[in-house]
């Protein structure tokens, strides 16, 4: 079985959406990435925290077959924190606060047993510690990466370097048309796309997901859903999904491309249901199975 | 063969996109709906125009199988005429003028040989007119109707009144809210259809449509298209289209249905690459074939 090594953020968010709020919860892309990718593969996480990290947290990541031998752990270092609502508009966090604590200086050190992981997966962190990540691994099979608006805005070069050097980049519509100055989605991911990817995957919420390679564009569908609880980590439990089914199968073809994005919208739709990682948490591999064959018999023609 | 009966608005519109400008430009939800229609079937039209329309428009109209036995043409009137603009977002029509014409006494009266028809397409008309038409068809198998935000605002329980008599609505996703006072689509298609209709449609321009049926949700993808020109008229070719085919094939199996709803996903996505109808104009049997397989192709998984 294909390890997938995760590399981002684990935090304590505190989250408020027009559905009510949760204080000091897990979150963190990284976190989200691996419970995710956790369903299909066995996970090597690299991040850091601090000696406030809850040990429940450590326990839960554990009992998922999620090696932590590459989690630092700070002594006297508080985690990484993050405030914010969802109140006006579910598609776009508004952030109140952001404690950098043990992020500030992190260094992503790979133990020498992740450096052979043949799926990479790093999750939205500075681009410049994604870099670090990629020259550390030794000869990956397909590394997939996934940033956000903060690095378009502030690192853009580094977010378009590491873009050029992995087989999969990873966005919403919004950051699409941030990162290339164009309004329409189609000519965004193409632009993406020349910028050296070999795939881009536009993630569109509830609207589904465009996969564009090189002679072809996939439409993915989105699982229906009545009720937004939380979207805190859907991004996060997309991609990492996603490369956990293509770490499972260890099948890099254009069709099984096509189905491990729609697994990925598949797990992205259950981390939305409830806060935080509750409903993540208790998502089954059959209940998986179940939501995908749901999704392909709603979209079939 | 089984004909097609369309009755709604033809106008003379003058719209400005970011794209450019069209002014006087043959428009109306008839026109378009019929149009598209007559790829699949032949048409009958039910409407009215002033002396000043052009004869060339009737001319075209004709040359496309479109009998115009219903089309009144009043003596004197003037044909309705609609401005706007799409510059501040090409999902949202701003309209700066509107005028009635021979319009504001307009009474549809089918012809006979209407009566009969099997299919029955009420495109976007005040409601109270479509109520008319449904008194005149003797035993339609299938009735589609549409609507539009202005009629949702000014005559709710006649929308909804037609909407208990249709086997399809159809709607956009900003109108299926704004009937439901629901912010979300999913909730929004449910309460739509249990107002009545066997199906309800919900139009989400570029991300596809939905369409919800007793036990069932379709989600139809879009053809991606990396320039929209001019939407006008994209919703009218979407049903138009979708009932043209249905009467070509007068199957109402389930999965026909889903066909079709990507017959008029197809359609629709020709119409808005020009202004007015130049683009629907050129499309033809073949290229519609074309882009319908590369819609199965691109969302096949």
């Amino acid at each position: 079985m294909n390890e997938v090594l995760v590399v981002g953020s684990v935090a304590i968010d505190s989250v408020e959406t027009p559905s009510g709020k949760a204080d000091d919860a897990l979150g963190g892309a990284a976190t989200f990435g691996s419970v995710a990718a956790s369903l299909f593969a066995p996970v090597h996480l690299v991040g850091v925290v601090g000696s406030d990290f809850p040990a429940e947290h450590i326990e839960f990541l554990r009992g998922r077959n999620i090696d932590l031998a590459g989690l630092q752990v700070v002594e006297g270092g508080d985690t990484f924190r993050w405030k914010g609502d969802y109140n006006t508009d579910l598609n776009q966090a508004v952030t109140h606060e952001t404690h950098l604590g043990v992020f500030e200086h992190f260094e992503p050190v790979l133990p020498d047993h992740y450096r052979d992981a043949n799926y990479v997966f790093l999750a939205n962190i500075n681009p410049t510690l994604q870099l670090k990540v990629l020259e550390q691994v030794r000869a990956p099979k397909l590394v997939v990466c996934d940033t956000m608006n903060l690095w378009i805005n502030i690192a853009r070069e580094h977010v378009i370097e590491v873009f050029k050097r992995v087989d999969i980049a990873v966005l919403n519509d919004g950051e699409a048309k941030m990162l290339t100055d164009l309004d329409n989605v189609i000519q965004a991911g193409r632009a993406i796309k020349a910028l050296g990817p070999k795939h881009v995957i536009i993630k569109k919420g509830e609207h589904g997901a465009l996969m564009f390679s090189d002679h072809e564009i996939f439409s993915a569908p989105s699982f229906p859903l009545d009720e937004v609880i939380d979207p805190t980590g859907a991004g996060d439990s997309f991609a990492g999904s996603m490369i956990g089914y293509l770490s499972k199968t260890d099948d890099l073809s254009a069709e099984n491309l096509r189905k491990a994005v729609v697994y990925g919208s598949v797990v992205a739709s259950t981390t939305v249901q409830d806060f935080s990682l509750k409903a993540l948490k208790q998502l089954t591999p059959e209940t998986v199975e179940e939501r995908y064959a749901a999704v392909k018999a709603m979209s079939a023609f």
